[in-house]
């Protein structure tokens, strides 16, 4: 949310219509979904910061019918304190190589669903091992993605984050919009594969998702990386608000 | 259900225990979910076959809350009509190696949860190439399991199943029941890895689920499989309802 209004709603409606379309889940037409979430910004304090969720599912026993809801809530003190805090994470394999699920359609590879068991999971085993979150890696020694968020870092004048095509993650509509404005920051904008050696190298490194904002990673498996000037500007251009 | 009655009803809530406590899932003390069961299945009428769904779920936004409810519905004709006809499978890759799981457990190996997008998506895409089903193979070749069953196969005097410790598959309830009472059937029971060109040279393969019962697999990749004479004296013995 900007204010009182969602932001970046087309491209997360976009990614929504691609999601059910793999997934054969029969959404309502567009404007309806819009109209759910103008309805429950309604009233909102533009004050706060607000994360809006839609939600369209066939629920736990599926009957054919999908249901939508739109929920705003405000985005949670944790997530914006590490933003000015930083992120310590690890790298953890998800066991397949990065470019199976080019092949393998079933996997469901950048589509987004309510299946988030794996990413909780992940999400939980780095808070029970001291860490703030991980990254997921490929069999092959790639980094991929985060469970919740997308990895985006800085090699000299190039803002890079991971190809979606050729490895099924997520597309990040918060990390797109950024490399997409690349320019209003003096840099460009690359998609490469990368490594969590490389990373540590890199002037900066950041997991972004439209509620958690623009967080640093400061530590990759116990390496300590420097902190960038770019991620107050960075913050700035994508108008997250400033940790309190 | 076995008439009226759920049928290994303490197997399934203990396979729901150790899921749970693997996804820090509070449930509520089993002695409720017992009851809840029973409330589903009062005045059921015994001559139809059913299906008890015992669901415990967070909800799609997580609340701390833990909601539980239990469905009861008649089995379906496709799953009874599977018994008799069988089912043409072929095998598709899940993208990991056997073994992963065993030192992943943010992959959560052998949990039971409600991320079924991928399993959904399996028999889909099986549904959309000809085929009943799925076999979910392993990247190093091993035949795993399906995306809603377990699979047996009969080897001279032995029935087979994959192991679960060390795949991280899920513990089949029914399936375990078989194997444990092969004894019945002057068999033995074995845990075995398996290839999908093993499997067509046995003499007999099933896929076991509490719903579908005992069903053959005829076809596995194109290649057909000779109809074994023990699929009615397994689904006898575990008190399948024969296809109507």
């Amino acid at each position: 949310m900007r204010g009182a209004e969602p932001f970046l709603l087309n491209e997360h409606l976009s990614r929504m219509v691609r999601s059910a379309a793999r997934m054969e889940l029969a959404l309502p037409p567009v404007e309806e979904l819009v109209k759910l979430a103008a309805q429950a910004c309604d009233g909102w304090d533009p004050a706060v910061e607000g994360a809006l969720r839609l939600t369209c599912t066939r629920g736990p026993e599926a009957t054919g019918e999908v249901t939508c809801y739109a929920i705003l809530t405000a985005v949670g003190a944790a997530s914006k304190a590490a933003r000015a805090r930083g992120l310590n994470v690890a790298g953890i394999t998800l066991g397949f190589p990065a470019a199976i699920r080019t092949d393998a359609p079933w996997l469901l590879g950048g589509v987004k669903s309510l299946s988030y068991a794996v990413n909780m999971a992940s999400q939980r085993w780095a808070t029970a091992n001291g860490l703030d979150d991980v990254l997921w890696l490929s069999a092959d020694g790639f980094v991929l993605e985060a469970p919740t968020s997308t990895v985006v870092w800085r090699d000299g004048d190039a803002l890079c984050t991971v190809p979606v095509s050729s490895t099924g993650i997520l597309p990040g509509t918060t990390a797109r919009h950024l490399l997409d404005n690349a320019g209003a920051l003096g840099l460009t904008a690359e998609e490469r594969m990368v490594t969590t050696a490389s990373l540590t190298a890199a002037s900066g490194v950041w997991l972004l998702s439209s509620v958690r904002g623009c967080a640093p990673i400061h530590t990759i498996d116990g390496v300590a990386l420097a902190p960038s000037p770019d991620t107050v500007r960075i913050q700035t251009l994508l108008g997250f608000h400033a940790p309190e």
